[in-house]
């Protein structure tokens, strides 16, 4: 698992393929969102009527789904779409945006999770433990728990849908069944800009679009985030000037920068 | 057509009058597009509900309809803020984005097309092709042709509503009736930021604002486009950066890049 | 109130604190607003479903509510979280976004302001005296009036609601009760970058977290708004890489730059 040639592959693949990936997902991160999977090379469209969902979900290679400025018609539209991506075999990866802070986020995230059993789950420590277990606090969007706090959680999540569960944080963790995977790229700006947990979650669609593998698409896209992240920082003088610097290393990211700098371990 | 102090006099004209530019546009590009015309010297407003479009349209220079994120309430609006814009002379741009991806798309921006008679009709080949022809295909919201393949078409849907039709790409064509003008300025990574279409199309508004040919106020503004790119191209680091420059570029612009750098010709 | 150490107290309570701010904004401001509060130091969340608004505002330490892309479900939402805000005694401010340019916008705003008394009412000068009088004349969301031509209308509303008015311009005006406070930091480029009137307004959220006046709460959020516009200013050459400088300026925000470059009265 920790082969910078096999993440390399990937980015490969995404760059050749462009996979159209479709997200439906929050206001505040569309943008950001939308460019980096074209930083990555892919090709993302944004879609939540519906009476098109299920058309654009079945011609897309992956389906990304974020609860983060949710609303009822909303969830309505990512169950269609869900459904349309199940029928097609197409990969699904689900981010539970606040789950854990109020009820409707709660108890969507689950649903959603249920019904549409996706590839990936990705989310922070708050949020996989809202999920798995009755502890709420999550404070609005943000974590209050470290990954490794999650992780049984993330364990017992993953056993009952079936998919990875990717935890983000310092170190990120990756579960799928009796598998870990952990990641320690990254930098410490990354949590001061808004939207690259949505990201984070769209970059892993991209990758679930070119690796069947849920485990390895989900390690891999959390690898890139943190690299990317790491030549960001070098050089950024705020939180601004590092997000504008990230997406141009999502879109130079060469093969030696992962060789150099990959931190990931099987466990 | 190709006279860079004709693209200039417009350019003056928007910084002199500031026009309003109401935009009923998608969530992944608003803040960009209002950025740009920003940049440029016109005065963007953003606004969807029923109980207030026609009244915005009606006091607004030029109303922008993007269908990127169309939901059947916000379709509603742009038929109500478009009939309030006929009502009173008011030039009406429409981007069809994403047509000939969902049939909901291709739909609703023939009906807009139809009954709203925009001045300028502005996208990309694929969704030309999309809205005269029962060729499908566009990818998402990406093209997947040349603009040349869109001319025919462009041709016939300027004959069937009247007004000029924007096709965008390495050379960008602009046809109404006879006439055709091909701007062929520009930089390989506009097409890796997200919106810079949608971009085009809001300042196509903002020069029907102050020039009462659509297809030279078309033709216009994907040569500003085009040359602010060119100059953001030069330097920019990627998608992001280059994304930066380009609104620092189109506030900068001065009647010396447009000279200098304007390929524009009509046949 | 001209003393930058009690300017700075409030900053470094934020920064301590990271207090959750709810806001239900506008599109176009959505990620701009987030990533300045982010930037600021306090932790922001967007919501706006009726099913969860109460909950979010009730667990939150300022609720932020801004006009700019309204319509009815939203405005609905607006009342439903401000009510959960007034009965847990949080603080509310109020953005009345292109009050003056539609009566939805003028109509809605009132209502806002005179069930939900905010602690702050932050606008330009157009959207004040349109609320105040019947006056109109908002230019879509621009100001056609400098904020000393709305003094009157300031303290008119301050005086029916209770709370602060703050009128955003080259010197902002803030008046409560008897109270005026002038701030005259800043930068020409802050009018051409889209959002950063609502990004004023979410601070003053975030300062009213920490400082239970709301005069000088208000007051404090348009001085650091106006110095970091001022460090932003320095080596920006355009509107967008002045948005960048000014993210980063906050993040970086020091006591002696607010010693150095405080513009503030009271009179």
């Amino acid at each position: 698992m920790a082969d910078p040639s096999a993440v390399w592959q990937d980015v490969e693949r995404i760059r050749a393929q462009a996979p159209l990936i479709h997200n439906i997902t929050n206001y505040v991160a569309m943008n950001l969102t939308a460019n980096a999977l074209l930083a990555l090379g892919a090709s993302p469209v944004m879609a939540h009527a519906p009476e098109e969902v299920d058309e654009m979900a079945g011609s897309s290679a992956a389906l990304v789904l974020n609860i983060g400025t949710l609303s009822a018609p909303w969830v309505t539209a990512m169950l269609r779409a869900g459904n349309a991506a199940r029928r097609m075999g197409i990969p699904i990866v689900l981010d539970p945006v606040g789950a854990g802070a109020t009820r409707f986020r709660t108890e969507t995230a689950r649903r959603l999770l249920r019904d549409l059993r996706p590839a990936v789950l990705r989310g922070n420590a708050s949020e996989i433990l809202a999920l798995a277990t009755s502890e709420a606090g999550t404070k609005g969007v943000d974590s209050r728990h470290a990954p490794e706090a999650a992780l049984e959680a993330a364990r017992r999540l993953s056993a009952e849908f079936g998919g990875a569960v990717s935890v983000s944080g310092p170190v990120d963790i990756i579960v799928r069944g009796a598998s870990v995977v952990r990641t320690a790229n990254g930098h410490p700006l990354m949590p001061r800009v808004t939207g690259l947990g949505c990201v984070a979650t769209a970059l892993t669609g991209a990758f679930a679009a070119v690796n069947a593998s849920p485990l390895a698409a989900a390690a891999h896209a959390m690898a890139v985030m943190g690299i990317a992240g790491e030549i960001a920082g070098e050089g950024a003088a705020g939180p601004a000037s590092f997000e504008m610097r990230f997406l141009d290393a999502l879109y130079n990211l060469k093969e030696e920068d992962i060789a150099a700098r990959l931190k990931m371990e099987s466990a």
